[in-house]
């Protein structure tokens, strides 16, 4: 890339970095089965994504208090678990569940490419995750970042603006020397209006055979990547 | 160390990770040599420390609002160039001189402990710096921090019980689950009185010949250690 560089770089997590989706797969499928639990952990845990965009809405709305990501997990959860009719699940068994969403792997080009991206620049995620989440995320999957941009630290969940600002304002750096990081298009937007720069590398497999966009940009981000070893490359590190 | 073992260490940085004096005396010596600028740097940063509490302070009674380290640091400064009667300072050179506390090295065991103790441990600094000034510290002294506790993030200098709560609540961990690390036993003390485990290594270096206190642990402390180092050694890692 030439030109103006970011001092910082801020990651979109779910999906981004981590594999929710082939993670929590693997993870429930193995607890269930250790568990004599039997369920379609699959449906569920796809489900379980399905629900999130309408919990957070819950807060935007006013229709719930401010509610850290864990929280809005598994009151989406016990719905879910009812509406399966999964049976055997004792509280232990649904907070270690619902603890799934902190077990995440990364996918296989994040942590090198973002320990490249770390020797230049502060890298974060900003992420609708609550600040232990992600905290207990980066020491499971060896994700090496400098700070932890939790939705916790702004009451708030992207795409408020109130999250990319925030960024720039705890970290004392004007919106355009900040880069947001996703998969998404719909995140680089909202950062972009409020004016941040951006970068965008896809992540085809995210939803499984349910993806239905993101496979390229459909915007002229400042980077548009392959992965986030390519977008270290493209930032010459 | 037998027995209960915290879950995440969270540290005081000025002082007990990096040597905030011996930095500050030579890096402003070194940029005055190269503006040409003579003053007498070490009484200027024994000056500008000895500004530190009673800034805070002003926060504290309600004589300020919130206002970043960082700011309370400048407000010193201009006062103290005006005291000291130093000439041909420009704005780009006091905002250097500024951020001279983003540039502080660790004590030669810091880093050697820190990253052992990360291996099982959340760590973090607990400090009254801000998230900015932490952060950049970090990348300039490499410490490895897993997330920053700057005081920002609570609206509150230590030894205000938000801080030490603050962490504990932003961990979903129990006070008892977190331990304050420290050369100075009044944070300490008043970390434990918010039920938080506790950790002591002296700094006797740290005011160079003004040092008046912390030679030794003044409690029962749940670890008191040499160093940094000797503290991962005690707790088995």
């Amino acid at each position: 890339m030439a030109g103006k560089q970011p001092v910082a770089i801020v990651f979109d997590t779910f999906g981004s970095v981590v594999d929710w989706r082939s993670s929590l797969i693997a993870d429930l499928t193995a607890y269930g089965t250790t568990k004599g639990v039997s369920a379609d952990w699959t449906a569920l845990v796809d489900a379980w994504r399905a629900a999130y965009h309408p919990s957070m809405d819950r807060v935007r709305k006013g229709e719930l208090p401010w509610t850290r990501l864990d929280d809005l997990h598994r009151t989406s959860l016990d719905q879910l678990v009812a509406e399966f009719g999964i049976k055997g699940l004792n509280e232990d068994d649904l907070v270690h569940i619902n603890l799934g969403w902190h077990r995440l792997h990364a996918w296989p080009d994040s942590v090198l490419g973002l320990t490249r991206l770390k020797s230049r620049f502060i890298i974060g995620p900003l992420s609708n995750g609550n600040v232990s989440l992600l905290l207990n995320m980066a020491k499971f999957a060896g994700i090496p970042w400098d700070m932890i941009f939790g939705s916790d630290l702004f009451g708030h969940f992207k795409p408020d603006p109130e999250t990319y600002l925030g960024v720039a304002k705890m970290l004392n750096l004007r919106p355009d020397q900040v880069m947001m990081a996703a998969a998404h298009n719909g995140d680089l937007g909202a950062a972009r209006r409020c004016g941040l720069m951006t970068a965008f590398f896809p992540r085809p497999g995210e939803y499984g055979p349910h993806q239905k966009r993101d496979y390229e940009a459909d915007q002229d981000w400042d980077i548009v990547a392959t992965d986030i070893q390519d977008m270290a490359t493209q930032l010459g590190v």
